[in-house]
Parts: structure tokens; sequence; C-alpha cells
């Protein structure tokens, strides 16, 4: 997808590829890893990234063009600022941190462990339809002990080989459905506002592709879902905090 | 403040007083309150705000200049994006989600209530110096039973009469200190990178102004930590979600 792209002032136009569409418009995660691409080329020594918040603004299909722009860079930390927009309008903003590890002599990790191991090899695991963008994606579901508005789910990209490790997590994070979906008839139309997800290693690392993804709707109520979601590697240790607002159209 | 401003394109530019600083910059709480004015004045028919992005992207002090743009309005929700800036650069961007309680069949809520009882009438309450945004504020802090980086504390405006609920949420969601101080020597310096706070309520009321805070931190290291937080009313109804992530100096 990116080998037929074309640079733009600022960023790159390029096709969504119809296997990446959900439903009318781009994969949330995709877009956000686009956006991520054009950050990182627009200051190629940025240190890691760190927290990125994303606002779903509207649909994105077709050609879409990705620009960033550097909002302030200091000594420590970058704010760059990339969208993504189409023929359409502008359908999706994001605000990236990145941030160099600094010496800290501040060392807490209290966060929950994995609470589930990731797949055997010989696991028998969900692959989507070619046609929609969850046939990208391999997942591995847990069922047990859950709330009624809770999902876990290992994940990986099918084909992953080259992919910057941040833009793999947000195109992974992004792949559970809302988690009030859970609680409701499936053709209800639901839509993610927003995102943002913190990054709590700087350098994360899993095997075999695996990242495992909880989301919990805590409320549901008048259309309108906030849910909170976490990731962890396949070692079990937490790698990212996240959080979305969720239209519920029904 | 606001009596006093100025109107701007798209905004109005004012003063921050002195005695809304924290440090060498506007209390973030504040800013992200002046930046929801412009938008609200923007579009003035605007749905109940659902969530706010905010990006704390430098120091704001003396004369800011707040001004609001459009990214969509569509049948459903509406993005608005609204800058603080001042003589040094932009300081602040928010992208506020505002959408209209929608008829839905899904009624959940499984969120835990306020873990404590809202101050009695009589009770020891903190207001801090007036030299400091603090000052602003009236605390009653709870202590038993937390995590070693987890806060929560009642806290109200002193001053909160004709305040919007959303700006007055604003004001009182980002006047916490960052979990992570809870762990370390008081003078390391710590900034909060951005925020993200998710509004469960679209019509949010408590009593006697006060709201019950909670922030934890899971992890901090790396000079870096990510935090969740949760806002209830006088009632122990759930008020909001959020998480920061935040940058700690040492």
């Amino acid at each position: 997808m990116l080998a037929a792209r074309a640079a733009k002032a600022g960023g790159f136009s390029c096709d969504i590829p119809a296997d990446w569409l959900q439903g009318r418009t781009a994969f949330g995660g995709l877009s956000a890893a686009l956006a991520l691409q054009a950050a990182s080329e627009l200051e190629p020594d940025l240190p890691p990234l760190r927290s990125a918040q994303i606002a779903f603004i509207g649909p994105l299909s077709g050609e879409v063009t990705v620009t960033a722009i550097k909002l302030r860079r200091g000594r420590n930390a970058a704010f760059i600022q990339a969208d993504v927009a189409s023929e359409a309008g502008l359908g999706l903003r994001a605000t990236f941190v990145f941030m160099a590890a600094l010496p800290s002599a501040l060392v807490h990790d209290a966060a929950p462990r994995a609470p589930v191991a990731p797949p055997p090899p010989d696991a028998k695991t969900f692959i989507g339809p070619d046609t929609s963008f969850i046939g990208n994606f391999e997942f591995y579901d847990h069922k047990d002990g859950l709330g009624p508005a809770e999902w876990r789910r290992w994940a990986r990209l099918r084909e992953r080989g080259g992919i910057d490790a941040f833009a793999e997590l947000l195109a992974i994070g992004d792949a559970l459905p809302p988690a009030a979906l859970k609680l409701i008839d499936t053709r209800v139309p639901l839509s993610s506002l927003n995102w943002q997800i913190n990054f709590i290693d700087s350098a994360p690392t899993t095997d075999d592709g695996w990242w495992l993804l909880s989301a919990t709707a805590e409320t549901a109520r008048q259309g309108y879902s906030s849910q909170r979601m976490t990731m962890w590697n396949a070692a079990g240790d937490p790698i990212a905090d996240a959080m979305q607002a969720v239209a519920i159209f029904g």
C-alpha cells in the first residue's frame, strides 16, 4: 500500500485498499498507522512514541492524503499532528507525543500482567473474510470470566514483516469491536469517536506477533459509551493503556 | 477574567491571572476551560460535550489568544478544535466531541459508585495559597485504603456561580497532582503531556459543588507515567472517565 504512494507537501497520498475497509470507512487502526507514518517522516529523528490522541472525524475511503505538521519540539517531547483526508474532507486528526526515555529514579509497576497466556502454536484461531479489514488479522478469543461488556482477545497481523512496532500497535489496538457491541444486536451501527493510547514501554516487543487486547465499557446509554482498553505482549507485560468514546446509533 | 477579554477572529484574547498559574504555566484545567468557551461560542447551538482530547503542548502565561475552528459537524456529532496560544506559541490544542443524547435501547451501567461520601458540612477542608491555582479550589482528601500511586480527593471551585458544568468539570478534572508524584520527592518536576476525558452523563450535576476525583498510575518509569482517572458527583454517580500521559523530569 505504501509502496504505491505518491509524495505530497508534508506527507503523501495513497489508496485505501478495499480489504482494509470497515463498512464505508477505512479501518481506524490503519488510518492511525498512516498518520504515524507521516509524522515519523516529518521529523526522522523522533524519539519513541509515548502517546497518541486520535479523533475519528469522518469517513475515509478511496484516495487519501496524509500530512503532518510539527506543533512543538522541545528538549524532551515532540508534539506532531497528522491528518488523513479524502475528497470528503478531513477524516482523522492525530496528535502524537514522542519522548525519549528519561533518566529517572522512579521505577513503579503495579500494572496487572496479562490475565491469559498467548495462543499455543496449534491454537484454532479466527481469520476474518478477505473482503473486510478483519481479514488482515488473526484472533484468538477468550470468553470465560468476562463482564457483560468486556472483550479479551489475542490479535496479530497476518503480514507484519518490516512494520514499525508502534504502527503495528496502532493497527492492532483498534481491532476489537466496541465493548458495548457485546450488549446489543450486532446490526446496530456503532462508531468510535476518538481514541487515546498511552504506550507504557518505549521499545515494545512480543513473540510471534501476538498482542492481547482488552476492552470494557462500564457505561453505555443515551447512544454513548466510554470504554477503557489495555494491551499486553506475549510475555504478559503491559504495553498500552487506552480509552475511546463510542457513538451507538440504535 | 472573561469579563475583561477582547474579541478576536474565531475567539478571544484574555490575560491569565497570576492566581491561576501552576509554576510557569497556566493551570491546565483553566486553559482547557478557556478552549471549551471558544468552542461553545463558535457554534452556539452545540449539543452536550461528550469527550475532550487535550494536548498540553507548551507553557501559557500572560496574554493568551483562544480560538476555535469547526473540524466537522454531522447530523449527530460535532468535532470542534480549540487552541490556546501566547507570545511563546501554541500552548494547548483541544479536540472536543459534542453529541446529543440519542434514542437507544441500550442502558448499561456497571461503573463503580463513588467509594467515599462527600464531605460533611463541617468538614475541615484544604484551601491552597492565593498565589497559586490551588487557591481557587477547596479539597477534602481521603488517604485510607489507597494504592501507592493513587489519589482520592473531593474538590470544588470556590467561585462557581454561573459556570457551565462542563467548563467546571474541565477545571476540576485536572486539579489533582499527577498520581506518580505520590511516589517521589515533591521537588521533582512533573508535567502532564495530554489528557482525554469522556463525560458519562450528558447533563452532569452535583450538590454543593463537590466532585470526587481519583487518579491512579499503574506504571511510572523512564520518566514517563500513564494514569487513569475517574470523576463522580456527590450522589456517587460516575461522571467522567479520563487518562493522562505524564512526563517526570528526575
